[in-house]
């Protein structure tokens, strides 16, 4: 039996109204009513809220048909914007997102490994602050802040469980950067805010069912389900990489041996290809397979075909009508998404699947963390006020 | 953006308030409204219809505090029933089951795996009633036929897409059984079905996201969010059994190499088991490994460590609160739980979700098909009249 809370409908009712007025404005009151199937007194509750909030306002009057007429809803896209964050081992990126997920100002900045996280977060408010002032964006505007980072993020509370990346564990991150900056903040697992940035935003529009898959220094994937992230009893459904492959596989940095990310992670391919040539860099990994190494071929070759599992193995799980490849590796390296595409189609998506969904390139790629977070900001904003 | 469906709305909460007066009762109208946040006329709307129908009546009246006095509802149990048919390639398991998910009535059947859809169908149809009659069974109160069954069910249209077991593609059982038997009838798949029984009657009760693995002669899952079953785009969700474990694997019947079902599945077993000592079934495989033949030693072992790499792998990807064995493997070998879930906590589960689960027994074992398919059947009535 399916939990009916009032609040909680009432945040979603509110949430859901003001996503249909951003998507399809201009747009009368009637007509969200009859999309939603909310009765008008509700409807008419809700665009009253908001317009006193400053976040709507009402355009031209249009006939609806029998003389009657009918005020249409437009958003005050100036009104609102959020700061999104995406924080990485090596890099940070900040970005000032408005209402349509637009990147109005950004900035990027370089991490040591072993930062802790109170110099980061202190750094991250500096930015902040440097970034809204260089570019002259008024702050009143600025509704909160949302953060994307690899690992395993407890989202109610904002707290950073557990991130090999970061090096961090059981950070509380959303009540730290409040402190630092007075703002709400959000957290979430980098590959969940991108998967809602390709959804609202990217490769994703119009999708029901969308699992994104993220290739980079780790493996993963998110599920969007009917707009909302699939997040599981800890908020780490998704977790793919670490799905076991081959019991007499590789060591992998979680202590266990054959995890899929083994055979796909950059890290990894470096350290497989070191034991035979130095190699410094993907890119140059990539480069000696193009000229056709063996080694390197046979390394990137045995990726792309664990790549193609990968997708196999999401299908049959989640049975999804769309995947999304994203990550470093797929934004670096393009040419791979015909050949793992091939891969799939000619040998390993189980047949009955084969059809039943599509393979998409990301269309935010890098953008798509900063985009996501700060999307999550608004609507939490949106569904809580 | 969720799509809120006016109809979809009313069906929903029909079956809710349903639901909460078959599992409380007796209950408030009060009480009801209070649980679920619905409007007191909502609720006294769906409690008028349902009395009306003859599935409700008022019981006692009680104090509610500061002397006012308060209606209890309960159902008229014996109002309902409906019939759950597991079909499966060598038998026909059909059970009359009532509103509180018991058989009343049951019995088995073989069939031949060759045997047509046609057949199969009609024999089910006289079955049921000669079930019926010799139970003595008022035919008015049954309200539908609910089937369960290995394979990938379009569970809108009651059409079955393909079943290896059966020997079946493209299957309208819904409409030809109606045909056959008048009775609305409502077609999933078997793990699909079983997970609901379990999560309404079982190991269950109270989780929110439920996993359930069968292991017998195939291997699949089904996931449970919230109380209702996760389909995915054409109801195929859950297929971990065609998860690609090994691309040097053994073939599957699939045509694909190392499927994760071909170290498991009872027919898998035996196959390799005849490569050097001749064993019929699945009783002596475990009998030689309790003798201590090491080649039966060394297959049933490796499907145990194979059974804890699933549980690994759908807790990754589905991160649910329990997961719960059942199957032919499970049901006979009781034995195989406890180390199964040793494998588990020791080697196989990754860390960070070791603890967030935990691994139930199939409480309705055998039964689990018919029960849950039965529900299913008065879930469809309830929801849809």
């Amino acid at each position: 039996m399916k939990k009916h809370d009032q609040d909680f409908m009432k945040r979603q009712n509110r949430l859901t109204v003001f996503e249909i007025i951003k998507n399809q404005q201009p747009i009368s009151r009637a007509f969200i009513a009859k999309q939603t199937g909310m009765s008008p007194t509700t409807v008419s509750r809700i665009v009253g809220e908001l317009t006193e909030e400053g976040y709507l306002l009402e355009t031209e009057q249009v006939s609806a048909g029998l003389g009657r007429k009918s005020t249409l809803l437009a958003m005050v896209d100036a009104a609102v914007l959020s700061v999104g964050v995406e924080l990485d081992r090596h890099r940070i990126h900040i970005g000032i997102v408005d209402i349509q997920g637009k990147v109005v100002a950004s900035g990027t900045y370089p991490r040591a490994a072993d930062e802790s996280a109170e110099i980061t977060l202190e750094r991250i408010g500096a930015e902040i602050n440097r970034l809204t002032h260089e570019n002259e964006i008024d702050c009143a505007r600025l509704i909160g802040i949302g953060i994307g980072l690899p690992g395993i993020v407890d989202n109610d509370n904002g707290v950073v469980i557990f991130s090999v990346q970061l090096g961090w564990k059981n950070v509380r991150l959303a009540e730290r950067l409040k402190e630092i900056t007075g703002y709400d903040v959000a957290v979430d697992n980098e590959l969940k805010v991108k998967a809602l940035a390709e959804h609202l935003k990217g490769a994703a529009i119009g999708s029901n069912r969308t699992a994104l898959l993220g290739f980079g220094n780790g493996v993963g994937s998110a599920l969007i389900v009917e707009g909302e992230i699939y997040r599981g009893k800890t908020n780490s459904a998704g977790e793919i990489g670490h799905t076991t492959i081959d019991p007499n596989g590789m060591m992998c940095d979680c202590g266990k041996a054959g995890c899929l990310q083994t055979y796909i992670n950059i890290h990894s391919l470096l350290a497989e290809a070191n034991k035979t040539h130095p190699v410094r860099t993907i890119e140059e990994l990539f480069e000696a397979r193009r000229a056709g190494e063996r080694w390197a071929v046979y390394l990137i070759d045995r990726a792309l075909m664990y790549m193609a599992i990968t997708i196999n193995n999401v299908v049959c799980m989640y049975n999804p009508d769309s995947v999304i490849l994203s990550g470093e590796l797929a934004d670096k390296f393009p040419e791979i998404y015909q050949e793992v595409v091939e891969l799939c189609i000619t040998r390993f998506v189980w047949e009955p699947l084969r059809g039943t969904f599509t393979i998409l390139r990301s269309e935010l790629s890098e953008q798509g963390v900063v985009i996501g977070s700060g999307l999550m900001s608004q609507n939490c904003f949106f569904a809580l006020e």
